[in-house]
């Protein structure tokens, strides 16, 4: 049971974006620049850091939804499983694994990242732009799943369900309903 | 020194934001809409809302900014140091206190925000709209103490600068840069 009267039938953190359409706006417009819009870091790798994140934070609905929309632009599960498990055995590149590393430090705590972590993204190759919106995904994802989890929203365990938000969300972004 | 190339000689979160206007743009919307903002929560009880989320985080820019904000609205710094320090002794309403508890869980995890919390805060007058937006600021500060303190950015211990800034804020919001 949610904690407030969200709209029913709406999973995650969409109830919260029917309740208060004003705040849901530029959530919304964050999430579609941060992950969808181009970028230098592919869609599946902004998308890696997301689900990454959420899942340090145990937030069910937002792993769950994140890791589709991965899977769909990488073609496959089993990646996400590895990066949730052991990002530095998953096959992703150098560079991810030292994005990965910083966003997992964010998700702690901001303080937590040092020059040495920033020195080793940027020896991989990653820009300035790049880690500005690593640790801005990490940083706004400590936001989206404590929203979801702090309202109480329903988050369903049906896996089709979430396959078919993933496949929305990477292919249309984030500006719009799913439904 | 920040850990990216930031715009020199701005403080705390102004240098992420000058660094990337894109995402500037909403994370300014969502601070102005929850925070200045028609509400029935004065804007002086959600800018102490934001202010303890971030000394619970220990950001040292964002408790500085948002408690001179608090203070300007409110009349004086005792209050806001009262709320950090020990929030239930602190003279503010019932309702306030109940919401600032649901804050407080909401910084750590928000799935430890219980029925209990909310019915609390319901039992002293909080709305829905209330308690989500309670939900919300701690979420997002969650995101914001993270961000100025992922990027490593310079926070001045000046605090004639908070002064000035807290008044900007509390007039103005937070749509604009304050210079």
């Amino acid at each position: 049971m949610p904690h407030i009267a969200l709209p029913q039938d709406l999973p995650g953190i969409s109830g919260g974006f029917a309740f208060r359409p004003e705040t849901a706006k530029p959530m919304r417009e964050l999430a579609h620049i941060l992950l969808h819009e181009p970028s230098s870091l592919t869609p599946g790798e902004r998308e890696l850091i997301a689900t990454y994140v959420s899942s340090q934070n145990n937030c069910y609905f937002c792993q769950a939804s994140h890791g589709a929309a991965a899977a769909c632009h990488l073609g496959g599960e089993e990646i996400v499983q590895q990066v949730k498990t052991d990002f530095q055995a998953a096959p992703v590149s150098p560079k991810l694994k030292a994005l990965l590393a910083i966003a997992g430090k964010v998700q702690k705590d901001g303080k937590l990242v040092s020059a040495e972590d920033v020195g080793r993204a940027r020896a991989k190759g990653a820009t300035d732009v790049e880690i500005h919106d690593t640790v801005l995904i990490a940083a706004a994802f400590c936001m989206y799943n404590r929203y979801v989890d702090g309202l109480g929203a329903w988050q369903p365990r049906d896996a089709s369900m979430y396959a078919e938000m993933g496949q929305h969300l990477a292919e249309e972004g984030y500006q719009k309903p799913s439904r």
